[in-house]
């Protein structure tokens, strides 16, 4: 099918993917009276009394408000705040079908991170989390921060973690399955040190991997470069522990795990080859990933994901996100935490069943009701641990 | 019924009045290719060419921002965000219920003009239009003007416009039965000069009444009064056309019509005993009006609307508010203009045929959706009639 022509004609018809429907009845006196004026104010005045009672009165506890400014949407890149809503739509869309979260698309009109962070900071009280989406790197890593402090209410970006989280996840059954444990002698490259290469370094450390070696196009990302942005220096602390310089076909020789979220056909065959053996790789570039799944299998790979729906191992955030808010909402956590993201990975990976993990089959799919329900209720006692 | 406290209850047991529901389905690989990726970038790269297919392409079109500071909240007063929220879902389940509209809440945690008018027109591409609501005083006229400036989109504070509609609906019918007509000698004293009154007293001057009085705490709003604020001072400018002075117990003398936006039990018998023959009074303050129906009767009402839904002829905003930006959507106005209010008001109005006009029967109720249906039809006449 083609995919593009069809979903404009659908989206003309649809005018719009979300409705925002009434779940209750104001068709005669008695109803309006009690859901509107007179009988409102007594809800209004218990909230003010108490503000966390809008929890229990109102709907934001199950409310999302999904945010961008559209500077990275999807691979289109900076296309504004207009053009991004047909993705935000969709994302809302998703949070209510898998999560059961009733979500709002905002597309704010300005690039600036203090008008982007003040803005959402204003609408805190109207909502249970932020889910901050498509917003380009460096910038996003500033907003997160900031909203963070500025705000009482769990702030996620999800390119960084839903990423993070889905790739873990994916990571934890390719390990399983090539008889490897997570150690800190595999080493793993990822190539790409934007907002989801860096955030998926940072799980991955979190996880027990202490070799990971982050890319970007001028090669390794190393303590001793000084053509860095903050973002990436702050990771070169972290990460690469042996400070290994050179560019991605020299970093990847023995390299048990690559992850790619860069952009197409930049890994040869060849460098697959150089790797360790049985290794792994997710070329999660899309529309077009880093390597094929076909040339990477003939130059050795063990088992391959990518982003797209049509091979076998889409590695996709919709695996994550429904069920992390799902679970922080349920247990209304202040904060979606490491722990809680960890927790989730495994509760995604638990899904494929040992007898059922295979190459084409390390990850479940985000159809499956079961995935969602098990992030969810991972997710929560993480946080509930946390208090 | 003890309103206050089975809406409460209902409130915990509801968690929210309103749901985002997809229109669409995600269960499997190809519906979500459609609406989400790959298929959505075609309708984003569509609005990047040209932003105006926001219109077409995603929900923007139909849907409305209900913003509140939570600083002027039913007569509540300044309850604070969180807490006005029972009341702005309510106010969306009405632009659903009655429009057709999907309404999304934002309250806002700020008090400052400068601050709300920047947080809504970053907001301004996501939406429609913009319906503000309950924000005090004079700060109402400043953030309405600013955003006005600001914004590619229509901006309407509903407890001025919507109010003044309502109100110059109820009057054309309580002349008609009264056997009056619209004209320059007769008098009307609208008492409160807040938000509702200055509106009401500018729609009806548009309509064709001149001799209008507003009149505040101290008395009668004049030119030679030095304790006005700015917009008081305005209005004294366009209103009073002879500079009458006095209490309001002095101005009401000889008048024919008194509108109340103020509080309980102002106006005493006495002072509808001294107005012009058959007087028609609008005593809207909510819940406990400036007179009681029956006292006003007694003392010589022709006729009396208040704001009610216990008293015959309530005189209610949600009467003009769906239909209005119905009929502003559906010919995609981009502002809400004096003609396209005064048509709201006539086609209102045009609701009770002349045969059943009566005392108790002046306005129509909102739970008739032919109402709602005239109003946008006659507003979205009136809308493309200014282009």
């Amino acid at each position: 099918m083609d995919y593009a022509t069809e979903s404009l004609r659908l989206h003309r018809e649809w005018k719009g993917k979300l409705e925002a429907v009434p779940k209750i009845s104001v068709g005669n006196k008695e109803s309006l009276s009690l859901a509107y004026t007179p009988g409102v104010a007594q809800p209004c005045l218990e909230i003010q009394k108490s503000p966390s009672e809008s929890y229990n009165l109102t709907g934001r506890g199950n409310t999302v408000a999904v945010v961008t400014d559209g500077t990275a949407v999807l691979g289109l890149g900076d296309i504004g705040p207009e053009a991004a809503m047909p993705v935000m739509e969709g994302k809302c869309v998703l949070f209510k079908a898998f999560g059961g979260i009733d979500a709002v698309p905002l597309c704010i009109r300005s690039k600036d991170p203090e008008e982007i962070v003040k803005t959402v900071s204003l609408l805190a009280g109207s909502f249970g989390g932020i889910n901050l989406e498509d917003i380009s790197s460096p910038r996003c890593f500033e907003i997160e921060r900031k909203l963070k402090e500025a705000c009482d209410i769990p702030i996620f970006h999800d390119d960084q973690h839903g990423t993070a989280v889905v790739t873990l996840a994916a990571l934890f059954n390719a390990l399983e399955l090539t008889g490897r444990t997570l150690n800190d002698s595999l080493r793993t490259v990822i190539l790409g040190a934007g907002a989801a290469g860096i955030a998926i370094a940072r799980l991955l450390k979190a996880a027990g991997l202490e070799d990971i070696i982050l890319c970007d196009r001028r090669g390794a990302v190393c303590k001793s470069r000084n053509d860095l942005n903050a973002e990436k220096a702050t990771a070169a602390e972290a990460t690469n522990p042996f400070n290994i310089r050179g560019t991605l076909s020299e970093v990847m020789k023995g390299a048990d795990v690559f992850i790619g979220v860069s952009g197409p056909d930049l890994v040869k065959p060849e460098f697959v080859r150089s790797m360790a053996k049985d290794p792994i790789l997710f070329p999660m570039s899309n529309p077009i990933p880093e390597i094929m799944p076909d040339p990477a299998y003939a130059a050795g790979a063990a088992v391959v994901g990518t982003g797209r729906s049509d091979f076998a191992n889409q590695i996709n955030n919709v695996l994550a996100f429904p069920g992390i808010f799902r679970g922080t909402f349920d247990v209304r956590a202040r904060e979606i935490t490491q722990d809680m993201m960890l927790s989730a990975a495994g509760a995604i990976a638990g899904q494929i069943k040992k007898g059922e993990l295979s190459r084409d089959n390390i990850i479940p799919t985000p159809f499956d009701t079961n995935v969602h329900k098990a992030v969810a209720a991972a997710v929560a006692k993480a946080g509930t641990r946390e208090g």
